[in-house]
């Protein structure tokens, strides 16, 4: 039985091209005493593989060209010669871009599906989720009656972000690219206000909606938001700082001006708080997430969307897509 | 009887120069009841007197045209129709750049020389020893054996920061202009290291110095020394933004590369935490704060240097001059 999976051909410059990525095959070996033979159900992508695609030191190492790309995964067991799993149970992995894997068995999670959709644990009851969750609780701290801004606000992170803002009695102000996504925020996930980053007025229109400044801004993209945020926030005002895709893609700092000094007299001046965090940092708030996300779905509360990509093939060009805001919800590619 | 004063004449744009500076002198007014007439014995001169000259918004509000500039003082009682003071008392005071005022009594603080020098209100046990105490303690959080770095170590806040740091158990890195500076930050304030950001190799001496990252850097000055501390700072390390005294000059923003971008990335992968404070933000340590920075003076731990100017004719160009770090230690002029 043959594996199949998308290796790094070559480190992107800039923004990834389908000649970054390349297919492979290669035979299965036998499943040893204590090993598992995994099929990937679902596969996860996400901004952070980006970074991971540059040869730069960072909180995760860099993939290695001619290795298969990592990633979150739904998979099920085929084969168990591990006393702890058995035929058809399905787990949660980190097998990555690929259709099947051998595992130790060390770190896969058994996921029910009577409780949640499998594809769930990839999303709003996943990593991103519990992001959000952390990010915005431990750093945010968002009260009643503050504004929480938050950008790519149809994906899992910042949809999670609007509504656990909302849950804590803050305003949600929602930016996304474009009238379908904007009607999304609003209609689906329930943000107050919804912004769309493309419109030539977006500062303007960023002002209006928050009369009474900012008091946490989510910061998942950097660039032009960022920018347009910043002069509004309040003093005390908080900002998680978990991702900067728009920026994920640069080769080279921006020409100038340079607008570090600007920022670092807001945040004297305005006694703000940058925090940088990383998902993991926060592993121990995992029972307590788990607990009020489903709390909050079963409720109604927490609405999730999910963007389906069809076979591994088309992996490559979904992930390209995605850093460049086309996709509509977790992006999963479904085997 | 005159009052003599030094009023904005006109706002600097860039370096302040003599110009924007006036002298005049007006009668002073009788002293009514509940009022006390202050002599002014010592003027506190600080950085952040050249953001209020600025017609900008800020944490306070710009100094006026026309009107004498701000300033902490240390003044004597001359006469008083007070109860809570007679002749004679000498008080902590906020009477700016000028020899005599007239006041309420509200925010005088009696001072007893017997207890500390009366110019000590003003610099180690005053504010900026507050801002030293408040900002690397409650933001900065040195722990035994990390490393922490401080520019215009020689000044009030920097030598505080410096002390503090090595009687929680840290290493002192101390930045400083010039040799004698230098020496001052070794033999007098007992850094571990200290650097002459005027070296042409200032930021590879710094590494070297850091041979296990930077754990806290107190930000008090800006430009290059956060541009040499950013690539070392840790994992989880603080950086709590006290002044940007490099900065106050600049009239417009630096040409680029625009350097926010590799800033953000590093608060993200670094997890690092940049917060903005104001001494004000922290009055309520106060009390912890006398308690323990008197001890600390009395144990032999605490060292503070003070550079006084005579008379209040040589206030502007003293002022002028720190803003360049001709100052040596905290600048009072004395009238």
């Amino acid at each position: 039985m043959m594996n199949k999976k998308v290796v790094l051909a070559s480190r992107p410059q800039g923004e990834p091209t389908l000649q970054n990525f390349r297919f492979e095959e290669s035979e299965i070996p036998e499943v040893k005493d204590g090993q598992v033979l995994l099929q990937t159900l679902f596969l996860s992508l996400d901004p952070y593989m980006r970074g991971r695609m540059n040869d730069t030191k960072s909180y995760v190492p860099p993939f290695k060209v001619g290795e298969e790309l990592g990633g979150g995964t739904v998979a099920k067991v085929i084969a168990s010669k591990n006393s702890k799993f058995t035929q058809g149970d399905v787990v949660s992995a980190f097998t990555g871009w690929q259709t099947h894997a051998i595992s130790s068995g060390e770190g896969l999670q058994k996921l029910d599906a009577s409780q949640a959709p499998l594809s769930t644990s990839l999303g709003v009851l996943g990593m991103p989720g519990l992001t959000a969750y952390t990010g915005l609780l431990t750093i945010g701290q968002p009260k009643t009656g503050e504004t929480v801004v938050v950008a790519a606000a149809t994906g899992p992170v910042g949809s999670a972000v609007g509504q656990i803002s909302k849950i804590k009695g803050a305003r949600a102000i929602g930016i996304a690219g474009g009238p379908e996504k904007c009607r999304a925020l609003k209609d689906e996930f329930g943000f107050d206000v919804a912004l769309d980053h493309r419109s030539s007025s977006f500062a303007a229109e960023l002002k209006e909606a928050c009369p009474k400044g900012i008091d946490v801004y989510f910061e998942n993209v950097g660039g032009k938001v960022w920018e347009a945020v910043l002069p509004l926030l309040n003093n005390f005002a908080r900002v998680p700082v978990c991702g900067l895709v728009s920026q994920y893609n640069a080769s080279a700092p921006p020409s100038g001006p340079d607008q570090l000094p600007n920022v670092m007299f807001h945040i004297l001046s305005r006694r703000l708080t940058l925090r940088g965090f990383i998902v993991s940092d926060f592993q121990d708030q995992l029972p307590q997430f788990h607990k009020d996300m489903t709390a909050w779905i079963q409720e109604g509360r927490m609405k999730y969307k999910e963007d389906f990509v069809d076979g591994l093939a088309r992996a490559p060009e979904a992930f390209i897509g995605m850093l460049k805001g086309k996709n509509f919800g977790k992006l999963i590619v479904r085997l």
